[in-house]
């Protein structure tokens, strides 16, 4: 069997990687492909800047047909970010029937059904295990590992930068601001970190979680999302007193056919096995109806963690090619989407808010809670250092998102009312 | 595409669990393979037995050639345990052309390379997620997932029973035979749980990660086993005194091109995501060169979660037949078998000694220690009440493991060394 070319599109942080992994684990690649595999072209914007590996100089081009309609490229590594464009080079390369494996979560959550559908008309594979949850197998063990159960629920922290940034303002009291800029120092965040704060990025990691898992197809439209920029300190340490972490969790729910997903800062009991994972390390919990509760743990980013995932889709490639069977993984959506309602998602909430210090005013709002439909888990009131203020928080126990946010809207009219300071998602019961 | 038709050997709780899937989950089942699947036969020792589903009388059968040698079967599921007949069953479908799938980790541990390479030789597939694990996918992940890297060491909760044991003992301060009473009442222990609470079962569980994680036929003698039977409320004590967690953790690691691997009460530091793995759950930590550091964490038992496993496989299966790909997923190891000598397995120990409590001895310890290139990171001496002995405590540096057994040979001589309580080893750093 002759040996296997690789093109890249792009030649970052990740690039690299894949380069790395390739030289340093030949042998093992040779063992389970049955030949060498090699870089033979990347696709870059600038020829010259400084790479953490040492490339032959004719390997990088400026021009994308170099890599997309060279016949003797096997299979197409897609590590350059974006959408448009990199749309347009996956297309033509899946036309020049070559395979293709990405890392590009926004290409994936926007066009994926659409690239997925020319992959398989064109024969090729089309792998992008990297795209979600780095270097943590995730999307494998959805579609083969826990292949004949029924997902019900995934929640998963699937951004680094942002459990990294809520650790840190949990472990040190920091606000938001300051331990955003101290991970924009340590390479944690970006200089515009707009994507991973607002939720976004997340958004797009838990539409392809939920159109595997649920085998739907969920748009990033679909997906309901609040970022972590007005987390407080307070919250954060309302929380702990509570028994609660504070987690950016993505949250996909299925129930009687229909689905929820959305991403939002959420107080998840500290006993819970996502409240333990820390720092910029990213994990997936899934339940399934047979199966119960299993949780997929890793690195969520970083060239070879990412890399690993990429050169792992390679291999699956390489042994499909050697079987005869590439193009004929992808199975269609088994479900129409059908997205719950307001009135159909359930959830418990986490309520703070600051009301006027006077005699009554804590049973005037627990009577519109009564009144709109909400019953509480928990409520305290404390008094508020140096203002006629005290404040109010409150667990509710489960009611329809309709509910809830029609309690909003009336409490934010009452005089009494100063502000709605916070509300977030609550997960699990807390032990006693 | 014809039905695919499944026959059992075993209809045990696992049994159970496999029919209840199949039947619950057929849509599912039929959206991936094609085309229904059904059960036509399984072997059972008693036809009359109370089962937890309704079946048709004449499924049943006391005979095993029914199952093996009936020509429409596709596929046998071996859930019946046993090694040496369960053996011959098997080769026997593999020679008559069936395809395989089984949860017996004893079997697997002992027979494994025999079987896959008839499996191999006869164009069949011999799958066996269920027996690591239940109903965590970590077989396919270490496989698929992991492809591309360089496993470097496997750290697993692998069996329940002990963890569930173990955990309670840490949570209640009850002693070990009360725990284990508990436990066998609740289920979570055998009448005779010997292949739990001394290791074996680990162990064999441990024999298959390594041998698929390290691409090197590891086999059960190769595993050095401790249970957890001698472990005191004492030594539970003085773990979490120090920042640690007391489990039963099975490690594999590979330096160099040699490996070790054992299964032996282990103290982590309580912040180590294994630390975390709570009452009858499972864990499989894994670390690779490129990837770092993923977990792994689900149910390790149980009919449904081990049923989920058996029928994900049988989806695989599947899958290849409707490629025409059955029998080539199997490689063979890449590595010759190379274990560590006991001068090369480096480790740290926790040791608990009562000596006498005279002037001077916690000094000519110290010496013995430094004497025999054991270092310490920790030495604590408090006097033992009502006694004239006191209790010392060491955590050890790194130190080979021949090194460790001299040093406790040479105090075990030792007049004024009372006995030699407890000794475990230690992974990871404690947090200061």
């Amino acid at each position: 069997m002759k040996g296997i070319s690789v093109g890249l599109l792009g030649m970052g942080t990740v690039g690299c990687g894949v380069v790395k992994i390739v030289e340093n684990h030949q042998d093992k690649l040779i063992h389970q492909i049955g030949c060498p595999v090699s870089v033979k072209k990347a696709l870059v914007k600038d020829l010259h800047k400084e790479r953490s590996v040492s490339l032959q100089p004719d390997l990088l081009t400026l021009h994308s047909e170099e890599v997309l309609d060279d016949p003797e490229i096997d299979v197409v590594i897609e590590v350059m970010g974006g959408v448009e464009d990199t749309r347009h080079y996956i297309l033509r390369a899946l036309q020049n029937k070559k395979h293709v494996v990405t890392a590009n979560k926004d290409l994936m959550a926007v066009y994926g059904s659409e690239l997925l559908a020319a992959a398989a008309e064109n024969k090729c594979d089309l792998f992008y295990e990297a795209s979600v949850a780095g270097g943590i197998p995730i999307l494998r063990s959805l579609v083969d590992g826990l292949a004949s159960d029924r997902i019900t629920k995934m929640m998963g922290i699937v951004n680094g930068t942002t459990n990294f940034i809520l650790t840190k303002m949990d472990n040190e009291g920091s606000p938001y601001l300051e331990v955003l800029k101290e991970a924009q120092q340590l390479g944690f965040a970006e200089a515009d970190p707009t994507a991973d704060v607002d939720g976004l990025d997340a958004a797009r990691k838990m539409a392809i979680l939920s159109t595997l898992g649920f085998s739907m197809n969920i748009e990033l439209d679909d997906v309901h999302v609040k970022g972590i920029s007005a987390i407080s300190s307070e919250d954060l340490q309302y929380s702990k007193k509570l028994g609660y972490t504070m987690k950016l969790i993505g949250i996909a729910h299925r129930e009687k056919e229909k689905v929820e997903v959305s991403v939002q800062p959420t107080l998840l009991p500290k006993e819970h096995p996502l409240a333990n994972v820390q720092n910029e390390f990213n994990a997936v919990y899934v339940y399934g109806e047979a199966v119960g509760e299993t949780m997929f743990y890793g690195p969520g980013a970083g060239s070879l963690p990412t890399a690993t995932a990429i050169v792992s889709d390679l291999v699956g490639v390489m042994k499909n090619k050697r079987l005869g069977v590439n193009g004929k993984s992808w199975v269609t959506p088994q479900f129409q989407k059908k997205l719950k309602e307001k009135e159909e998602v359930q959830a418990k909430h986490f309520l703070r808010i600051h009301v006027k210090d006077e005699v009554g005013v804590l049973s005037q709002i627990t009577n519109i809670f009564s009144n709109k439909g909400v019953s509480f888990e928990k409520i305290l009131q404390l008094p508020l250092k140096e203002t006629a203020l005290s404040e109010v928080v409150v667990v509710t126990h489960h009611a329809s998102l309709q509910l809830y946010e029609n309690l909003l809207d009336e409490l934010e009219k009452l005089d009494y009312v100063e502000e709605i300071k916070s509300s977030y998602r609550v997960e699990g019961e807390v032990a006693v």
